[in-house]
């Protein structure tokens, strides 16, 4: 079959398991769920067995360490895959929800109910466990799932589709709710960027270049995660101890992650009692640190940091610093280098915590606490799909709820337009 | 100036209005729409002055008279532009509006908060009226916006953004928060589609072919608004003295809008009774009817509905008629014809009622009542600024609440990651 004949069959099988999705009940699709869990465990070795065929192919195709490494799986991954999908089933099921309620003055009842989006692509890269992960998000928010993994992790993929897919009959959900595309056919990704007709959603999972390369040629929606250039803002009225606590552990629990903190910025009240501190407590973890001219001021060695640094997303044991005259300037500095993703002010002062708050619309906005914690796990969302850093339909880690759309309901009791 | 060129310089001046407007307290966005309201009675004359240019060479370019009619001005209209504008100053403003709140196990307290989401370019044809409309809303939801009308209608609003422009520097909001697109080359469209960087969505108003072509070539994301082809169901249980009055309604109070209805179904066991004296008060209306076999058994003279007639949004006073064995093939049907856009049911069956809302996912569903109510003035949002038939971001109409995004916010005391 051709490519597009291909893509256009997956994108109508989707279509019409989503029509029986949206149907089922909160106790079969949980049930479904228990299945793909029990699943997953029962085949264990089948897994197993299917990633060593691409491990063992990745050593060929030069891909290397870290990719291989988030690419195998052994028993404990395994497990932890089968646990992530019994966590899904103690989620609440936010179809038809109803969200809020009102009466109009001619008597109309009028509300807005939580429904599934549809149909769901997900594209990704080596990560095998982000098939068990979308797939089981999306059962439980009544949406078919259309899975575009890479070619690396092509094995893997698709037998823990299979698995999900027997636990789906199992059950009685439509075995197409879930669909691993086999093709490695790189025409194939357009192809599915093309079903307008058939998904009501793109979500690409990955690097800063597949995101761009799935925004611009989509004609479905797309949910984009760019860049996270997180910032840490230590007020004048900060608790020092407080304010090292969080920007070490901003910096330094896993410097890879798009939440981290890359830039670091002092009020000048502070900035001579906290930076020569905290710069020798992050130095000590082996974290390189670049200074604005005042922070070279106050502290030995510190590298000049160039126009560059202040966009830059290291993912690495980098820091940019820079002193500021106040919380104005901290704003602006986040507003024109920042990228919407996180940031966090340290203070004690609570007026100063709600107007940041109030004027820095980034994804999370947090008060004394670790950027961190802008996670679908961590503020409470039971898990996530994914980050979205634009701000249509969702802004920010995407749990259950975004992943559904709500509709108007009206009860009348004969009403006419005049 | 080119205009690649020139359409960058708008998207730049927007994304800097924007960052002043997030920050304009509820109060002083009042006072700019009041500004807007009273600039818009006192420059009437400049205003009809304006538009009779455009009114003046629209003959020669052979619009049709509904267009025509569609772009001009006079004083009841300009005066029902300004009340327009006042309406918006009484709605509840959306920003800062914390929508939910809890806390985290580790004492976390997480909220989520409204934010605008930043530029809106709206893309509309031959209604002034539409500069206006989308302007105030705009500015209510503290968004900045992009407007590029119709060639047919320039004047018209260069005129309507200058005044629009004049009340924001009076008020003391910033003037960039309206800009009107004057150039009327057909390349900047193209242009103002590129403008990711910049824009944060973009609504085009207008026939299908305009919301194509903009879906189809603008990387920033668009909410779409496609046909509407609207059903009424006639279920078994219904009143039908309530049936016969919707259905008229649904179909004869204003054929040409997206949410007149387009196809009837009727219960099997009812149809003998009602039909007939529907079809008779309908054709009293001017309606043509076109049904099934069944339809045509029961009522002469009606011509015989064809496959296409189903799919078809006649916006017309032109009626399909089915006559379907329950509820459950009349949801078949509109699964099947449907556009996702309107449904009601008739039915005195409460059961019945909930069922029916819980299973059809179209943007409104309603009971015992006209689908003309699908409408964001009718639904109490208090104005919309269109309606969307895609479910990403917004479904249905488009008010307030629409035009923001939310950003999560965290309260801790010292919480970092372990």
């Amino acid at each position: 079959m051709a490519v597009a004949e291909e893509a256009i069959a997956i994108g109508r099988r989707a279509r019409e398991a989503a029509g029986a999705l949206a149907d089922l009940s909160t106790e079969l699709k949980n049930q479904t769920l228990v299945a793909m869990a029990g699943g997953i465990e029962a085949r264990q070795e089948f897994l197993l067995a299917e990633n060593a065929k691409d491990v063992g192919s990745a050593g060929d195709k030069g891909l290397s360490k870290a990719v291989i490494d988030r690419l195998t799986l052994n028993p404990q991954r395994v497990a932890a895959m089968a646990a992530g999908i019994r966590d899904i089933v103690a989620l609440p099921d936010p179809v038809r929800q109803v969200t809020r309620k009102w009466q109009r003055p001619n008597g109309l009842e009028v509300g807005k109910m939580r429904i599934p989006l549809g149909v769901i692509t997900i594209i990704y890269e080596a990560r095998p466990n982000v098939t068990a992960d979308a797939a089981s998000l999306c059962m439980k928010s009544g949406n078919a799932v259309i899975l575009k993994g890479g070619s690396e992790a092509k094995f893997s993929n698709q037998a823990i589709g299979d698995v999900l897919r027997e636990a789906c009959v199992q059950a009685g959900a439509p075995e197409d709710a879930v669909q691993v595309v086999g093709s490695t056919d790189r025409a194939m990704i357009h192809e599915l960027l093309k079903l307008e007709e058939y998904v009501d959603l793109i979500i690409p999972r990955g690097g800063e270049e597949l995101i761009r390369f799935v925004a611009a040629n989509s004609l479905v929606p797309v949910v984009k995660h760019y860049k996270g250039v997180c910032h840490v803002y230590v007020d004048s009225d900060a608790d020092l101890d407080m304010a090292e606590r969080i920007s070490l552990n901003a910096k330094v629990q896993r410097p890879s992650v798009c939440n981290a903190m890359e830039t670091l910025l002092v009020h000048e009240a502070v900035a001579p009692r906290f930076l020569p501190g905290v710069i020798d407590r992050l130095r000590e973890s082996g974290v390189e640190v670049r200074g604005c001219e005042k922070t070279r001021a106050l502290v030995d060695g510190v590298s000049p940091a160039r126009e560059a640094d202040w966009h830059e997303e290291y993912l690495d044991l980098v820091l940019a610093v820079r002193v500021v005259a106040d919380m104005d300037e901290a704003i602006e500095h986040i507003r024109e280098y920042g990228s919407d993703h996180t940031e966090t002010i340290v203070t004690a002062d609570r007026g100063k915590a709600e107007d940041f708050v109030a004027r820095v619309n980034s994804s999370a906005v947090l008060v004394n606490a670790s950027t961190r914690f802008n996670d679908g796990g961590e503020l409470g969302l039971g898990a996530e799909i994914g980050i979205s850093t634009s701000k249509i339909h969702a802004f920010g880690p995407m749990g259950l709820e975004e992943l559904t759309s709500t509709k108007f309901f009206v009860f009348g009791d004969g009403q006419v337009r005049n």
